[in-house]
């Protein structure tokens, strides 16, 4: 019933030992495969977002950008590192989930330059990955994704992001930066 | 060349990403299977010093349980939790090298119960883990292990290991508790 | 507001920064100071249980065991690591809440040999640390515990136990080896 | 000597124990103090690769970007993911030594585009965080740094830093996240 490692240094006749039958292990680390279905469920939600914007309004788009923070991020266990693509001084950080939110359907006066990122369209989402780092529960990624509106029309970020897989099991973004590509040369 | 996610929530027509080609991932997080592993290779450093004992005498004994010492447990970097199965006070707890050695080989007047646990012709070493535990780049587990001499006398102590990867990806055991079982009922 | 810290490499006047105003900080990792105080709380929670068993009888005090381990301990998270001191073949391991519960208190058939550790009249409990490790959210500590009872006789343990700080910032007991000293030289 | 722990629920007369004196703790997790000396260093390092390259020509400021980038990254244990403020595809992630050191001085026909960002006559580096994230022996920073260069003209960015603590103690940068801010609006 128990795992039975066997060690036998010569000729003494132990019966090989089962591999590891049975033991309950507890892990609580983060896996690629993780990662990787987090970063699809980001993309799926950005459309979701986009495609509630334009079946049911804001009222619609609010409401489901505000789960999507709930589920995907981490701002209920503290301050997310988020730097989104087009925000700017002096609100370039958003460590707070009004922040956030603001970014994401826009609607906010305390926020007047946020416009709503998510309402813009977006039909597909593309995740290219150029490394990983994985260490405990925390995993981190940086790459290119590249968003696609309804008219095709598609804008690449460099982007990096980290997941923490909190002690549910659930994965979510604590760090979040993303860049327009650099355009001067 | 570089992994691809692809979420489309509906029609566009983007070619199914490839899961995660080519992405160099770094990974610091220990494995049960190398938890098993140095289970199994600490069994076979025990059996080792018994038989270069009989084969070489004490000073042979004595280097082959240095380099185990210094390959498998981790008081280069600091001390290490080591409560030997027949240490008693004042000297249960082996926190440093010094301290461990003379468990394994006795011969230092500094400890001067310790008479060689690592000498006692021990021929196989099997483990039997009732659970793991494992947490970023540390695991712990718990369970039996049975130790035979030539004689084939068996000894079952309940054991305590955490092992700990370090930087280059090798493991040490950081914490080690051994006790002969409760023998009161 | 913000924190700033200034590298002037030579002669520019720069204003001296200030060390680190103002920004939030989300740390996951436990402390030397948490631990010993949950040390503290293990032995003030056996005490109370043996103070509720002779105050309240046994359910009573089982119902402040049953509180002690959902607060203390990490069953509802998965397996602990748990030898009791005075637990014997074929039940050692306790990596269930129902196991821990019946070393504590007893009257559980399905543990037969347990006739209730904690209701033995404790008064008080000292812990005398060897050494620590600290490693993110986990810390191990070994040393000897000792327990006195009403009639003033004390009990000396080696006891090992691994903390780990959950979410909710709380830490719980994962891993609790203890044994009765080594007897026989 | 020993740390000693008491815990007396009622009037047994136990001497209060010492706090925890003497006892080693072995400590891998990084801190925000070591965290904000990386960062300053950071600064300096640029500055002083500048320095040098204007006192002692290309091969100076080489060989000091080289002892920088060995010194301050975390290249020599697997990829780091850093994304430069003006890299741009399709060489815009910069996982290996090599892109890092080509980014910094230029001088690789492999790199054409880099023309060397730590030789344009910096002379200050200041660092305001936005937030930060410690968790084990990792902690990643979000926020403005600003640099100066000889003219006085400031340039600011948007930087991320994810800082690993090695095994010896040293902080790595293992993630490096730098871009310029919107500028859309």
């Amino acid at each position: 019933m128990r795992a039975s490692i066997k060690s036998a240094a010569f000729g003494l006749a132990l019966v090989a030992g089962l591999a590891h039958a049975n033991v309950p292990v507890a892990n609580s680390n983060i896996t690629e495969a993780e990662v990787l279905a987090a970063q699809k469920a980001w993309g799926d939600a950005l459309v979701k977002i986009a495609l509630d914007y334009e079946a049911g309004g804001f009222a619609r788009a609010k409401a489901t950008a505000e789960a999507v923070i709930d589920a995907a991020y981490g701002y209920q266990a503290g301050p997310v590192l988020f730097k989104p693509t087009l925000a700017a001084a002096p609100q370039t950080f958003r460590t707070t989930r009004e922040g956030a939110l603001a970014y994401f359907v826009g609607g906010n006066p305390a926020f007047p330059k946020d416009s709503g990122f998510a309402l813009k369209g977006w039909r597909a989402v593309e995740v290219a990955n150029s490394a990983m780092l994985i260490n405990g529960n925390i995993a981190t990624t940086m790459g290119n994704v590249t968003i696609t509106d309804k008219s095709g029309k598609r804008t690449v970020v460099d982007k990096t992001w980290t997941f923490r897989k909190d002690d549910s099991g659930k994965l979510r973004i604590v760090v979040h930066h993303s860049s327009l590509p650099y355009a001067g040369q």
